[in-house]
């Protein structure tokens, strides 16, 4: 039986930080607060506002609504951010995405100012990661990854791990943060020849394809550690990974599930990123 | 017997491309010209220099020479860059590096516009690749590495590729270079574990350790295609690559020979940057 990689505890050392940071902060008289810029009144939008609110409102971080028609102008919206930007009061900007077709959304997350990117729009912060420097922040999703396997005491040093997927906000970022710790990436996508081969032969398999249940057991070995960040319905419309978990977990040596794995750490990174953003 | 990939018809291919659109620019009456801003009098600048000089003039690019005291000023220097960048009648910058220890060499190369700067010296330049952009002027050593796969019609997609080397010069460039082509990418380097299985697993082994001879028969097989951008001085201080080649040679599909392979290829690129770059 597998080791079961749950974020809950992960997030639960993660919150802990915020609470203490934001009691220090408000000894300085500082109190860490995330704007939020929301477009219109799209379902999703609103319900994760709303835990990213509740989540804040126990925290202790305070939070600043920009609530705007959808039919806002790409200018206006820029104006929007360039105030966010120097407004004293607020330490971490986060814009609800993807924006409205006629809107110049490249253009808007260009205007994030670095230091209160939490979300890791801009590219900019991606590119800081590129360059080895991490003094940026980087984008919730693989970091949450990285901190699943930190909190299991995961050594990555010297250890090949497959990351199966290259994009911009995952794969990418995710293999530059790997190499940071030393570990050997093989990027691997849609298009690489016998993946099982290579799964087989890392250490570690971290993968965002968003095909449910797409890898069984022959991918893995008893050795495989499996972070899946991967993330959509099944063929009943239930949430999955990547990974077939009822068909792995007996085989592998640990394994993420899905929900209640990587993707449960990613607010609270969002949040820890306000906390450290409030200087 | 590897098939050999020299360098000499790869270069010699882009050339004939330079010649060719430098007599189409010049029937719109336009003149590839190439900043040269050397501080100092390094012998290997100035050989450098003369090597660049005597290539530009064999193709009819022209070439604007910038020569200063090595006791310049940041500030100076940064003012002569600016003057380079709004000059219209200057293609391409190159400045040579690195520079004496006073400057704030970062600042001095984040200063390049990324429209001129033909030996990618900007990070703005490399952070393109990571995008996925390929508009930008990629570094010409990981460029020219992929222009003799191109030559000699090797194809990329889905084929495994190890690049030993994580550098934001080489390594990194490259693996987003053979990412675009589909390639799955694996990302070594010194801390990396078991190389010779990596490298015998790999379709293409692509070094630039910097170590003289230091991989032998035990890392490739008979299909191995080895691309060594590695460039040191062996035991006997000749220019070595990091591949023992006469110990390879019989036994691998195909190898770049050093000196003679990827070296070979990078000054046409910085020069056919330059026409590219001359609008």
């Amino acid at each position: 039986m597998a080791k079961d990689l749950r974020g809950k505890p992960v997030g639960d050392e993660i919150k802990q930080y915020i609470k203490d940071k934001v009691e220090e902060l408000k000894k300085d008289g500082k109190r860490p607060t995330l704007a939020i810029v929301r477009l219109g009144d799209n379902p999703d939008d609103v319900y994760y506002e709303r835990s990213i609110l509740k989540n804040c409102e126990s925290l202790g971080i305070s939070t600043h609504l920009v609530h705007k028609d959808e039919n806002i102008q790409t200018e206006e919206l820029l104006d929007i951010v360039s105030e966010l930007n120097t407004d004293d009061g607020v330490s971490g900007i986060l814009i609800f995405r993807p924006l409205p077709k006629h809107i110049d959304e490249d253009k808007v997350i260009r205007t994030v100012s670095p230091d209160k990117d939490v979300d890791s729009m801009n590219p900019i912060s991606v590119n800081k990661l590129f360059e080895g420097d991490m003094s940026g922040f980087a984008p919730c999703t693989p970091e949450a990854a990285m901190e699943i396997l930190r909190y299991n005491d995961i050594d990555l040093e010297g250890k090949n791990v497959a990351v199966i997927n290259r994009s911009l906000v995952v794969g990418k970022p995710l293999a530059m943060l790997l190499l940071e710790e030393n570990a050997t990436v093989t990027i691997c996508h849609s298009r690489t020849k016998d993946l099982p081969s290579i799964t087989k032969d890392a250490d570690i398999v971290m993968t965002a394809l968003g095909r449910a249940k797409m890898f069984g057991k022959e991918y893995f070995n008893e050795d495989s550690i499996v972070i899946d960040i991967g993330m959509s319905e099944d063929d009943e419309g239930k949430m999955s990974g990547d990974v077939n978990y009822e068909e792995v977990k007996d085989l592998v040596k640990a394994i993420t599930p899905v929900p209640g794995g990587v993707g449960s750490v990613t607010t609270s990174l969002l949040l820890k990123h306000v906390v450290d953003a409030c200087k």
